[in-house]
């Protein structure tokens, strides 16, 4: 299949008032970037939105009818009155909740442990632990290794719609054993390429027409400049990337563009060194 | 006048394909969401989108059109191609770019002093510095003490957009000296108040009933539970928040609902301590 055959957008939506408010810094959309880019597909949005039912649903309504091939969300999956993660994906593909067997066995089996483990003094199936095993309809839940709400995979169409929690050693366990592999599927055998070099005696606006010069001549290739201000000195870090099938291919393109550049900084008594990722 | 009566909501809007690739983790919506909240406003929505001019202009189109106080947008607004935000601001509200006499005042000055520093050899106006100047017609620039490009204020309707660099530096030291003041006005004296316990002995699903009946004996009290799991131990984070006018108010409403989920915590036999922030 071509490359632009492909549908490789994915959507994140992360959920949770302590994003809102900045008591918690979002590593899970930056962790999920990384990984879904370095899968070979491509983030078009990360959106956040409170625990609040209109703002959920709305914002999985608007992703969905951006058509992307995945949208994962995370956090609002756990057993408090806040966790409205399910019901808002249930109102906007328009379907009901219902107890999903599958599930609850999921949930059953992991307090069970808790109380052979000793963590807990017994086990009692109440509401508030049903609730997390209350999937949209035909839902299909994903073992969560690692806590007690499980990961659930929607089909609606042909967007996947993935909801992972927000506790990100949950999130990361769940991504890699249950929704990586939906990934690579999709994308093949898609590869991200990336490097970068530091650029000094230089000022963006100068180097600004040599960035546009060489992605004209490496039209594969995307290059962004990201000023970079320290107490002591201050430097440009110049940025490479580029996505294909053929890793060989794609170190080529990078390589090519940096010597290209790495020229023209020179010419203008710039100082490079590649910069370590 | 009323706290129901004055529209507290922001907006965010982060721009930089950085962002959506993973390769920078987002401390500017962090930082900016932390600040907001902290000055008595309220941040609703916080969307990331790449160095695309369609993208830009829905996602600013879109949050217009949920009607908030402000939108402040990080990113896209260097000299190089790829810095697109103020054409998506136009493209948004429907109006031109047009060379900001204050702006560009403000670039030259900025490199002069350059020259004048030794950091650059001699400041020629070429088109990529005159492009920072190229702001929507009848904006304000706001003075950047740290590098070249202003912060840019307009006023579309009752909604302020305010346009920040994604430079972290550049971005705080604009937000602090001429955002700051403008939310401050909107807000007027209301204060963001907030606590942590820390719960060890009670899994989430059994604190789910008692931060209900707590919540509900607190109306003003936002209570939220935030599972930590580490590899040697694991415990809940419990964060209360509200806010008013009168600190003292705010604080004795934390306080006492504080109380009162410690009592009903300790009855089952778990373990509370505070959390320092």
């Amino acid at each position: 299949m071509s490359l632009s055959a492909i549908n490789r957008n994915v959507e994140l939506i992360c959920i949770g008032n302590e994003l809102l408010i900045g008591k918690v810094l979002n590593t899970n959309a930056h962790w999920l970037a990384r990984r879904v880019t370095s899968l070979g597909l491509s983030v078009r949005r990360i959106t956040v939105v409170g625990d609040d039912l209109d703002e959920i649903s709305s914002a999985i309504r608007e992703a969905i009818q951006r058509k992307p091939s995945f949208i994962i969300t995370t956090g609002g999956l756990g057993p408090t009155f806040d966790d409205k993660t399910l019901e808002g994906v249930a109102r906007a593909i328009g379907c009901e909740l219902e107890e999903n067997k599958e599930a609850l066995e999921m949930i059953k089996r992991r307090y069970e442990q808790y109380v052979a483990e000793g963590r807990l003094e017994r086990f009692e199936l109440t509401k508030y632990r049903v609730k997390m095993a209350m999937l949209p309809r035909g839902a299909k839940p994903l073992p969560n290794p690692v806590g007690t709400a499980p990961g659930v995979l929607v089909r609606y169409g042909d967007v996947n719609l993935i909801m992972l929690p927000g506790v990100p050693q949950e999130m990361m366990a769940i991504f890699d054993e249950s929704v990586a592999p939906l990934l690579r599927e999709v994308a093949g055998n898609m590869v991200f390429y990336e490097a970068s070099l530091e650029v000094k005696g230089v000022p963006e606006s100068d180097l600004a027409p040599l960035i546009e010069q060489v992605m004209r001549e490496n039209p594969y290739v995307y290059i962004k400049s990201h000023p970079k201000i320290s107490e002591k000195t201050s430097h440009i870090e110049l940025h490479f990337s580029t996505t294909c099938e053929d890793l060989n291919v794609a170190r080529q393109r990078i390589e090519r563009s940096i010597m290209q550049i790495s020229e023209l900084i020179s010419d203008r008594g710039g100082k490079i060194r590649p910069v370590q990722s």
